[in-house]
């Protein structure tokens, strides 16, 4: 078996993950502890060209399954290739986003049915979940408007259309939660980032000293 | 619902399966019905792109499990741009290979298991599966000396991995047939080509003419 441990970080855009996990990381490893930070593709080859094909900006017309398929397909080679020769060289892995994002983006945000997805992704990773899964709950108004924020433009009528989109994919979240309430810990993601960091520390630490 | 009528052929390398395929359109277009061949990825951008990444010589470390996830990603893009359209302006559509040779090769032949790899195609295909299966079952022996023949080179040590690859493929072939005894026939396609192909022919004008 494994003796590293599995974490895995969620929530919908503008939701703060890719700074917190830089400081996660970066107070775990001050403390001693053996940390790997990734995301899919992760650098793994295979994934890499994976995700080349979802993202082609020519495919208008890939379905809804293909990608949810070849999101299942990139998660399986990232995970057997990086993710479990870490774990089993006894490394923390914190990873940005996983099966969680597929339950709630495309299983239940875009309509395929989270049950559906979920028996491709059990196909793709067999046992291997994680530990513990923080799940960065931002409304889509504070989310989006961090991302408006950031890229330095005014709300246009596409953010109306990610709004309900951002609504739907933050409810497929609170599913899970309800699913798996011993793995997923919901942190409130609307406050400042040193607030979120500091309580996402605590529940991280309790789940390391257990 | 399609209007047109979906057939698949199955079988080892070395079956026939593309000569057949060849002469069965050839005469079905003789007798006036509309027909279309074809294989995945069938000219589907995406799909090729896809069987691109599969095939890449640099992907000596692709896992199983990828490789299933990413042929159910091709076939799924496959039959939603390009099969079903056909079907839906009452096509007969011949296409090589399908659902089963994941099922005998992924599933039954390199051990993921045919349930497992069910799944997945479950997923990718929805309730599309073929009204008629023809399983061009060929003996190892008499499907590698065709290869080999076509290649004009003798059986060498290679060949003898492959014959008990070949073996087992034939075996979990066998196993749809008693799982699908509606759906698939088995045609003996150790014989010459005109016998096989007349035997195929019978077969598929019964079920057209039901």
């Amino acid at each position: 078996m494994t003796k590293g441990i599995f974490i895995t970080i969620e929530g919908g855009e503008g939701s703060g993950k890719t700074t917190l996990i830089q400081r996660l990381s970066h107070v775990l490893q001050q403390k001693g502890w053996d940390v790997m930070t990734t995301r899919e593709p992760g650098g793994i080859p295979i994934a890499e060209q994976i995700r080349t094909v979802i993202l082609d900006p020519a495919h208008t017309v890939m379905d809804a399954r293909t990608e949810a398929l070849l999101y299942a397909a990139s998660r399986r080679q990232h995970l057997v290739e990086k993710v479990l020769p870490a774990l089993e060289q006894g490394v923390i892995v914190i990873c940005d986003r996983f099966v969680d994002s597929s339950l709630a983006y495309q299983g239940h945000a875009r309509g395929l049915g989270m049950d559906a997805v979920w028996e491709i992704n059990r196909f793709a990773i067999q046992d291997i979940m994680p530990e513990l899964t923080l799940f960065l709950d931002v409304s889509p108004e504070v989310g989006l408007s961090r991302i408006n924020a950031a890229a330095d433009r005014e709300i246009n009528r596409l953010d109306l259309e990610r709004h309900s989109f951002h609504e739907r994919v933050r409810e497929g979240y609170r599913m899970l939660l309800k699913r798996f309430p011993e793995r997923i810990v919901s942190v409130n993601a609307d406050r400042l980032p040193d607030d979120v960091f500091e309580e996402a520390l605590q529940v991280l630490m309790d789940r390391l000293n257990r």
